[in-house]
């Protein structure tokens, strides 16, 4: 991947001893067979480096490290479950890697408060656990949350399944611990729903990558769970038609509707081909498909609208075909569909990828704008264009025309991605709608962002961290 | 009121032709009688002086105003509506007044994107009735609606009656137009859903009560309005009671539930004694109400479901007493005895206030607490708190005895803000829940504050606004 590197110091064997006695031997890994968990992500894009992976076991021990670094001058890196799709928390060469992963007590729950306060390497699987067992929900829902963490969530302002009816992750907090490039704790814990006393640091930091401050723990905002849901797999004849079905969902029960995704018929045969057990959910075949989810507070109501929703929807010919799952099974099943799609891409060779948002009623021609962009780059791409429609995210990937040398069509990436931001860019868009900046898109933000927002941000970037010693070379 | 003036310079009568010659003489007033609506609030705790009332007309003229002001180092008070509870929008003396009541257009309104674009000078009313003339609902509701302005909403983070369905002012927006202190325009006007392209500059500006820059327009999240609508008036044997009620109406319907509003039995005295037609709305009386609504996606629905949640409720006895609007007029009677609480208490003599949060499941303890705080200091005093029960936010205010002085009890003021604060801040609530900071609570946001977040605070300040023009004296 394209990544500029910056000039990183390399840190002397003393300060590595110096960061080593803080956490202890045992959390202070240099072997590069223990390191290389930290140091490669999934997709293999990035390979990075470092002299030493700290895991620190508490806020303080984060404190001491980044007092240190900041004395000294020493790159950090900060990892929570290392599933970013940026390269964000992967560091280039010199930078000591700072996992939180032993930040990972639930430090309390409040069901009748709807709070609980979760350190960073809690995973997010484990907030949602945490949170089910005294009767609560925590609706952040992405597809990593078996080992991604509440810290990178709320670094990365983590989108995911259900923001639809409840937000990013940034809305799913009322208040954060952050641990500042000097090495200094701001405690902004606070369980509040109503705060007016100053400037937003809680929003800043969240999104930020950790450029500003490592967070450490966060009170994150529970919901009395929805009493029943319904799951749905739907056909349309056009993109045309799947806006209006939008439409006429939301109208029907915006706060309901709790997903909305978009699958073209192209991800559909990818998985049939791929993954194993799967089965065509619709007797015939159509362009598009939509997954929905419907909840409500009342038990078996959920089923009740969708069918409602579907039956007014075929009625009208706004759904060419649809089916609600009858069983909890059978809503798997069709939730299987949508989350291989990632994976199934990788055995149809290389796939080109964007994670982009416009605003949603602008999808239908972002998407066929987009595709016919690709296609006249290389009229035998394969466009993949899938996600989260009702946020106006999708992920325009393309898979390589069948045949073709792999590295040669990944090695056109830019050309692609040019291409489908340009049009992004023209609708008002997003070029990151979930996924971040990272290094990935780093060279890129300076194209998208005028002059004036690279220099707030910038002198924000100085105020907070004027060593530059947190995450360097990532986002700005 | 309490206020530290800061040191504000005269400007010159030729800097004072310069700003006025980018408004046009029109809309630059100097005459007292002119300027007296901008420089006095209703409740008459401000009273401002200034040289000069600017009325800009355009963004354009605004960021001339902020330029030549940063040139000049000219104090800046931005102003909305007036209605501001603290005296962030009054002027202390020498400041120049930037009026955005002539930033008045609805820029475009979008039903299907569900987005509008209001200038900052837009009614509160006036946006809502935009969002409302395409089918479509901007939730934001205050009882200053009809002459508080956009621009001010934001700049305040503006709370309100509806915050526990849809969030604050800040979950309402998607992008900003702002006006910098050296006159640059920022535009992040963005409509997305999701957007992760670097620091979250719009959060900043929310909240910053015009110390960081002027707003000048926003991207306005709307959303397909509610179908019916439930309005009741419940009476309770005690507070636990109303908590546990709470409680109930959040399992039974989260998202159903659009305001749950707490009164005391004074508060309904008062309005009784002072507001003409209203009437007792249950037949006996009782130590605590609520006034909720529930809202419905399906006509007819929301009664059905306010009906099954009080039978309950009482059946439980949960619930005292309750009644179902049964027609809208009746739904506007109770509403009218809530919105009337605040005026009544002017009948009543001095009232000292407070508009204070804490977590929703403390606030039986903090407000028994509080109750027994405020007696302990004057026993014969009459606690009047009242408020956004579903928020944790209550204005905590207290009337003076009967028949004793209305200024020797006003000047007891901070003594009795300090009981309250004590135990919201030992409650880890909040000292401002929605009224924001402004010149009233300046002196105790350092109190209330870690140092580490008020340097934080103040180095924002600095890179935003290096001159200080803008608010000085305000927030920080």
């Amino acid at each position: 991947m394209q990544s500029i590197l910056p000039a990183i110091a390399v840190p002397s064997s003393d300060t590595l001893a110096r960061f080593t006695a803080i956490v202890g031997e045992k959390y202070a890994l240099t072997d590069p067979a223990d390191m290389e968990r930290h140091l490669v992500e999934h997709r293999r894009l990035y390979h990075g480096k470092t002299p030493l992976v700290l895991k620190p076991g508490t806020t303080e021990e984060v404190s001491r490290i980044l007092a240190l670094a900041n004395e000294t001058g020493t790159a950090i890196v900060p990892q929570g479950g290392n599933t970013g799709l940026v390269g964000g928390q992967i560091p280039f060469d010199n930078e000591v890697l700072v996992n939180l992963e032993r930040l990972n007590r639930i430090r309390s729950v409040d069901p009748r408060g709807n709070v609980l306060i979760a350190e960073a390497g809690v995973t997010l699987a484990g907030a949602q656990k945490a949170a089910e067992e005294v009767g609560r929900l925590f609706p952040l829902s992405i597809a990593s949350e078996g080992s991604c963490q509440i810290g990178g969530n709320l670094a990365t302002n983590a989108g995911g399944l259900q923001v639809l009816a409840y937000g990013n992750a940034r809305a799913q907090v009322l208040g954060l611990e952050v641990v500042l490039a000097d090495g200094r704790i701001w405690n902004g814990l606070r369980a509040l729903r109503k705060d007016n006393t100053g400037y937003d640091l809680r929003d800043l930091f969240i999104g930020s990558e950790g450029t500003l401050g490592i967070i450490t723990a966060a009170v994150l905002r529970l919901l009395p769970p929805p009493k029943s849901k319904a799951t749905a797999f739907l056909g349309f004849a056009s993109l045309d038609h799947a806006a209006r079905f939008f439409d006429l969902a939301l109208e029907a029960g915006a706060g309901e509707l709790t997903a909305f995704e978009l699958i073209p018929r192209l991800g559909i045969e990818f998985v049939l081909r791929h993954a194993e057990g799967t089965r065509d959910p619709l007797a015939a075949s159509h362009p598009w498909y939509a997954l929905i989810e419907i909840a409500s507070q009342r038990v078996d109501e959920a089923s009740i609208r969708a069918e409602a929703l579907l039956v007014q929807a075929v009625e009208t010919e706004i759904v060419a075909d649809a089916v609600i799952a009858a069983s909890l099974a059978q809503a798997a099943e069709f939730w299987r569909l949508r989350e291989m799609l990632s994976e199934v891409q990788l055995h149809e060779g290389g796939s080109i990828k964007s994670d982009v948002s416009v605003p949603v009623a602008d999808l239908p021609v972002f998407l066929s704008r987009a595709i016919d962009a690709v296609k006249a780059i290389m009229p035998d791409c394969r466009p993949l264009p899938f996600g989260h429609y009702g946020d106006g995210n999708i992920h325009f990937n393309v898979s390589q025309p069948v045949g073709v040398d792999k590295a040669a069509f990944l090695a056109r990436w830019p050309e692609f991605s040019e291409a489908v931001n340009a049009i992004v860019l023209e609708l008002g868009g997003s070029i990151s709608a979930e996924h971040g900046i990272g290094q990935q898109k780093r060279h890129l933000l300076p194209k998208v962002k005028s002059p004036l927002e690279m220099e707030l941000m910038r002198k924000i970037k100085d105020l907070f961290d004027p060593r530059g010693i947190l995450n360097p070379g990532k986002l700005l």
